[in-house]
Order: C-alpha cells, then sequence, then structure tokens
C-alpha cells in the first residue's frame, strides 16, 4: 500500500539536516492515534475526523504538494505499572520515541509537519524530533493548560499534563527517570517557549512558571491586551535575537467549549474562533513555521455528531490557517481581469 | 386592498428629486421575494420571516411613520437561458429593473427605503433606484463576501455574488452586456464603497478590490482594529469630502453563523451581535442613512423553528439599530420625573 | 438543625459595626427564594440550584471558611393589593426587611456577604443591611436593566425595575410612601453607584440616570472603551475620594442570554463570559468587596436542563470570581518544586 510504503521510509530514511530549506511548498501530515497520556478513551481517533473533516483537500487548495503519511501504528506494552504517580510510562515513552522519529525525518526531508493528536502527551515527540533538525526551534503553546507538572507536582499523574516538563533544560533536576523516556533529554530553554490560552493552571504549575520567568499569557491577558497585542509580544520575544524555526503546539481545548466541545478537558472562557484565526495567520505570516501539534480532539466526547463535526472542522480550519488559508481571499495572482470585448471573443472560439 | 394600492401608486407615480429633505420620520417597507440570484430555494421568504418577526411594530415603536408598501410581484420569464455562465441574466435582470423604479419612488417620496430581500442580488436595483434620487450616495456593505465578481470572474455564475460589479464605473469595460440589464449604467465610484465583515473572498474579487483601491475590512481587519476604528475609518473615507446619502446593504451572513444560521452561504468567523449593533448606531448617528437592504434571510435553510426565528430577529435588530434604536435607552423626552406628592394628587383625580 | 440553628442565630444576634476588619477568610452564603419582585414564577428557586451547582466546594477551595445560613424563611402577607401600580409591596418590603436585617449581622459577625436571589428586588435589603454597618459602602450593579423606575416611571409595576430608587438619597422627593417600606429610608448618592451591562433601559431611567449624573456603561460602551477600560473608569469613579467597601450587585442576566439562558428577561447583546470573568476579577483585586447579590437565575425559564445547569454554573463561577477564583492558577504558595531526588527519597519512606 502506498501510504504504508511511504511512512516504512518516512520512518527508516536517513537524512540530512536541512531545517534552513524552504518547506513553503511541501507538508507531510502525520497522524498519531494515542490516548494513554491521559484517561478518556476516544482521543486516539482524532487523526481520523480531522481527516474526514476535509484535511488533505483543504491543504492541497492552499498550493501544498500534500504527503499524508498515515498514521504511526504504535504498540503498546502489555505490562506497563505507574511509576510514581504516573501513569503508562513506558506506553507513553515508546509512542513518544517513534513519533520523535518520524518528526526528525518529516522534517529532515524538507516538510512542514503537521502532526495529528492523539493526546498532548504527543508533544515530547514531535518537538523532540522537531528539535533534532532545527535545535534552535521555539514553541508556542496555544492551550487552556499549561502542561508542564512534573511528576511530582501533577495532581492526577497523566502524561498529558506533563510534556514541557520534559522539554525543559531548567527543569532537568526536578525529573525523575520515568521509565520509557531514557531516550530522550531536555534540549528548550525556558526563554523560548511562549503559552497562548492558559485558564486552568494548577498551583506547581503557576510556581513553576513564575519561578522561570516563562512568558504566558492566560485569557486575562488576552481580555487585557487584546490578541493582537499578545502576538506582537509572543513573537518579539521569541524572535528577540534572531529569527528561528516555530513549533506550534495546538491543543483543540484552547477554544471555548462552545467552539470544541469534543476534547477531554474543556474550560470554560476559551479563544473565540476569531482569535484562533489571528493568532495562526500572524505565525504563517511569520513564514517560520516549520512544524505543529494538532491534539485533543476526542470524537467520543461530543454531546452529538454536530459537535464532533464542528470541532474537527475547527482542528481543520487551524491547520489551514496555520499554512497559509487567509480571511482576505487566495493571493494567486491574476494578472488581469478579463475585459469584456475579450470574453466575448474567448465565447466565440 | 390598501396594501396592494399605495404599491401601485409607489410604482407608477412620478416624484421630484427629494434626496436632501428630512426623512427622519417616514420609513418606507418595501419587501422583494426574490430567489432567482443564488441556486438554493427559500430566500424569497425572507421578507414574510422579516416582518412576522415584528419588524413593523418595532420600528412604530421608534416613533416613525412606517409604510409597508408590501411585496414586489415580480415575473420570472419563461425561458432564460445563461448567457455565459451567468444563471437567470433576465429573470435577475427584470426584477431588479421593478424593484430600482420603486426604491427610487419610495426615495423620491420622502421615505427612507428598507428593502427586504430576497437575494443580494437585489442590491442593483435598490442602489440603482436609490442613485436616481440622491446621485452622489455611499454604499456601505456589511457582508461575508465581496460579491464584486464580475461574469467572467465569477466562479459559480450566480448573480448575487455580481452585483458590485454592476455598479461601478471602474468596472465597465470588464462587463459584458448580460441580457436583462440594459435598463442600467455602472453609477458608482469605487472609492464611495466601503465593505465590512469580508471573509470569503473569491481569487478574482481580491483582485478587484486591491486593483481599484477599494476601502475594505475583512474580519482580520476587525480583529486588528476593533469595531469602533473600523467605524471610524469608514466614515471618514466615505464623508471625506462632503456629507452624503448613505445606502447601507446588509447581507445577514456577516453575522456569525451561530447567529444568523438560516442563510445561504454562511461562513464561520462573523460579526458578533455587538458588532452589528454598534455598526448600525454609528450608521445611524450620522443621521445620512437614506436607504437600506437586509438581504439573504432564508427560512428554509435554518436547523429548526428557533434557528429561523434567531435570523429573523436579528434582521430586525439590524434594522431598528440601523434606524435609531439604542442600547441606551429611548431618548423620548420627559420633562421631569413627576414627584412623590404629584403622584399622589394624580391618583386622586 | 445546625443551619436553622445558625441562621436563627444570624437574624437576631446583634453584633457591633465591623466593616473596616478584615473579611479575607470567611464567607457568608445567605439564600433568599423570593419572586414576588416579578411575575415569572421560578426565580425562588435559585438559592437551590446554585447551591446545587457546587458553590459551596467551590469556595472552600479557594481556602474561604464558609458559612452557609440556608435560606431565609419569608411570610407572605394574605392579602396585598397594589399600591399605585406597584404589585405586592407589602411583600416584598417585609421580605427585604428580613433580608436587610440577617445582611447586617452576618456583614457585622465579619462575613463577606453572599446572598443568593431571589429577584433583584432584594438587593434593597442586601444593601440596606449592607449599609448599616458600613455606611461609606459604592455599589457596582452589573445588569441588563437599570432597575431604577419610580412607581410613578415603571412601565410595569414589579418592583425588581425599581430597587435602586428606593435606595438613593436624590430620588427621595419622587418616592411614595409605599406599604410596606417604612422600615428603610434612601442612604446611597447618585454618585456612589456605577452601572455596567445596561442595554435594556426605560425612557423614565434614561431620564433619572441622565438627570443625576449617574456614571453608567451600556453595552455600547463596554464595545467602544473594551471592559478593561471600563472598570478602570469605574473603580476609579468611586474610589476617588477614599477607599471604601463595595457591595456587588449582580443580575445574571447581564450576560448574554446564550450564556444566561434561564433569566426572566433577557437581552439580547449581554456580556462575553470573560468580560463577566473580568469584572468579578478586577472586583476582587480591590480587595474591597465586602457583600454581593447574584440575582435572577430562574430554573423554570430555561428551555432544558443543559440551560438550567448552565446558568448556575455560570452563577457559580462569577461568585467564586469575585470572591479570588483567577485564570492564572491558584495563589497558593508552594516554596518549591521538589527535586527528583527529593522524590524519590519519599518514596522510599
Amino acid at each position: 500500500m502506498a501510504l504504508r510504503g511511504s511512512l516504512f521510509r518516512l520512518l527508516t530514511t536517513q537524512v540530512g539536516h536541512s531545517c534552513q530549506q524552504s518547506r513553503a511548498q511541501s507538508v507531510a501530515v502525520l497522524g498519531a492515534p494515542f490516548s494513554r497520556g491521559q484517561k478518556r478513551r476516544g482521543v486516539e481517533h482524532g487523526p481520523k475526523v480531522i481527516r474526514d473533516a476535509g484535511l488533505i483537500d483543504r491543504l492541497s487548495g492552499l498550493d501544498y504538494s500534500v504527503h499524508d503519511f498515515g498514521d504511526l501504528n504504535f504498540h503498546h506494552p502489555e505490562k506497563d505499572e505507574p511509576y510514581m504517580d504516573v501513569k503508562f510510562p513506558r506506553t507513553v515513552g515508546s509512542a513518544n520515541k517513534m513519533l520523535s522519529g518520524a518528526a526528525s525525518r518529516a522534517i529532515g526531508a524538507g516538510h512542514t509537519l503537521v502532526m495529528l493528536g492523539g493526546d498532548h502527551s504527543l508533544a515530547i515527540g514531535s518537538v523532540s524530533g522537531h528539535a533534532q533538525q532545527c535545535p534552535d526551534l521555539c514553541v508556542i503553546w496555544v492551550d487552556a493548560h499549561a502542561d508542564i507538572n512534573t511528576p511530582t507536582t501533577s495532581p492526577s499523574g497523566n502524561l498529558h499534563g506533563q510534556p514541557v516538563a520534559f522539554m525543559l533544560k531548567e527543569l532537568q533536576d526536578k525529573m525523575p527517570a520515568i521509565p520509557g523516556f531514557s531516550w530522550t533529554k531536555p534540549f528548550l530553554s525556558s526563554r523560548d517557549l511562549v503559552y497562548i490560552g492558559l485558564r486552568d493552571v494548577d498551583p506547581g504549575e503557576r510556581h513553576i512558571l513564575k519561578d522561570l520567568g516563562i512568558q504566558y499569557f492566560t485569557m486575562r491577558d488576552i481580555d487585557r491586551l487584546g490578541i493582537q497585542r499578545v502576538m506582537e509580544v509572543t513573537l518579539d520575544h521569541l524572535m528577540a535575537r534572531k529569527q528561528r524555526p516555530i513549533h506550534l503546539s495546538f491543543d483543540i481545548d484552547a477554544f471555548d467549549p462552545s467552539l470544541a466541545p469534543a476534547t477531554g478537558t474543556p474550560v470554560n472562557g476559551g479563544l473565540t474562533y476569531r482569535e484562533g484565526m489571528f493568532i495562526t495567520e500572524e505565525i504563517h505570516n511569520t513564514g517560520l513555521l516549520s512544524a505543529m501539534d494538532l491534539v485533543e480532539v476526542n470524537p467520543m466526547l461530543g454531546a452529538n455528531r454536530e459537535a464532533v463535526e464542528a470541532t474537527a472542522s475547527l482542528a481543520v480550519d487551524v491547520i489551514a490557517s496555520s499554512l497559509g488559508q487567509t480571511r482576505e481571499g487566495s493571493q494567486v495572482s491574476i494578472d488581469e481581469i478579463p475585459s469584456a470585448k475579450d470574453d466575448t471573443e474567448q465565447l466565440r472560439i
């Protein structure tokens, strides 16, 4: 099967570093049907419903060459006891190791990566894979939650609330040796990360955010500053010293639950549709996006089919807007509007 | 029948130019039950559901003398083959010719005109009729779409996506001689038009907007500038040289689909209710509104009765707010609040 | 029964003035199941559904000592003829007299008062009781309506549209001697009151607002200024001369009906969820809130169970946010995130 074949190659081919090359015209879509970073079943069907909502056609319509590598085929260890309070450590670790390799190869092959989750624990793999190719990347994390608990601060033990803690150099000495994660090391500085959309932050997370001086914008900050100013400060902060590749990690629960009901941990008072489009338009306009995650769409949690379809369709809009779809109309160049005379002649032909 | 009688007079009476006269106290409501500018049935019932939502009472409550001229009775040619790709050219042309005459007479008689569509192709008639009385009018077009395709750029061939192209002098040489439209000539300069609410613009339309330097505000612009600044720039732009009559052409699909679901071409990320009220309050506050369209309410497209009623009720709110309904309370003058003593005396009488 | 016992004490104990003392850690919740200030049945069940939505747990989670005094037990006079046009004057007067005493005692005992309505006529009792303890209080009235009709201007005669008129010294000579209200006298200056959220103001009310120069922000003003500026001006206005206790009187119909459908007089175009949170966060941040009302949740008016639960849950969010719940995470102090080494040791114990 062609898809499996290309996925196989993606997982095995060795490619050179290619972070600097223009990736404007080629997108790799990679599904990660995984749910063990949290406790609600269904989020592993995220890739399917996002594709069913028309993702590939929409990206093709933006003049991309779209390479859909299908879904990763995660194997789940039979026995995976909690470590400390952490649930499914080996399962999550192994899935992210596989994803990290695939992400690295896709980006190394010159594609802009679109990773479809699955739960947000998958960002450990996608961002670390991205960082292998682009060590100077920065991360924009759009989410209702900070996902920066360490195993010792996490109230739940679910790893989808902890991925950022695995990435940050500054938290290295707070991280115990979780089984399943020996393959990865912290690779991101806290100054290279900005949060947008926070509104449900655990006490330990708040402590870490403040302690490390991480730049973050809660919904209250968006209310105060407006989304345009938030994006200005975000990009100024990340690009202060130099232009660098962007990893956008977008949790669908950043949106208000009225827009994205089919997700596991909805929190009232989220982003409007227009704020979501504005954030992604601004990121696209930098020309620096090299990989993105779209996670936590869970089709088993919507109240009905409409709720699920609305959530999946919103995910497609976020991805398309990140990749250049605009509200001003397509920038397809047209030299001139045909005059009436020309048309009449054309009709005669 | 009184209504038919007054409609008959509206269609036949010759009146003098009266654009300058104060039209503060008299409103003409004119229904245009027409759907051949697009392909979805049902929008011809727009006038009925907007009236059923209480339009006449609401306007009467604003201290207007309201003249409801009922609905125009369009005759549809039996045979109306497409011309080039344009669908129903003679049907749309003939309906707009009738509407243009009625609009001109209503405005000439000193009324502020409220035209209830029907699809947006009807703006050809209402704006041209308005222009007959007020040649120096300007147009504020509130819509998700630019409706400025020419017959050669239109992807669909539906005329509700092309009305503005029939109005603009600058596009005259791009317009073939569509059958049914020999009665009208372009009458509007591109600098006398402002769009608000765009978010689904075709490539040819974008080319025209840029090429002619038309002032427009997409939803992204509203996100950036805020609706207050958008209205300031809009009115400054249109009134730069002098005060002039305003034609407001309001497509209900400018609103977000969550507010106006019963319409033919909904697009996510539209105006909020409050932005719609703000736009219309600002237009009313100029004292210069002399005609408006409210189009594209299609009662056959809502998911249920509530959806249709919400859309029709929103249309009434838009019209009422354009004509002076405020969120600060009515400006009915009260000289003094009766004192307790006065009341007791009044009660004794 | 413990609850009744403590309520009994609240109603009978004599306590000294204690407005200045810190009331940071103790909250009194007092239900006022009353509906005779308006004509729709069901609003008397407001206290029950707000408690059922988890109010007490939420406040306890904010580290308050929460004292739930249960519901006041109002007695309704058998015969209560209208006076002038005023409906149920003795019933409303007597209920408010009881509430006033209870509110005064709760505040006098050092609690921050949370009064759960019931209809908004109850503010006569809660604010007057508050004023007995804190004569220099100011009032922030968040509402779609101004509730400032006098018996002679009220279009309906319902007392929930008139409570502010009973409070204002400047309206004293406009107020007839309504039976049932001999126990109270106006105690508030019009400069010590700010409205937020108005969008349905009666002509007489508008006259009073203008005549007395009351500071108010309609939804249009919020559209123009933004909610942050509105709160700045509100607090500057009220605290211009000195810091003083705040009474927040929050009518759930200030929110948009899409958020708070289960209420008696919904008006389109209301506050967003985020604006509601911002208002209450700013009030909490002053450290000056000493009493609040949450009124007009009517569980018999939602279209379905979801509508009622959403409205009640929103009421809980408003109260929790007024009392310190934040979107930045709890401010529980954590000295340090445990290091990985520490944890391993802890696990060994």
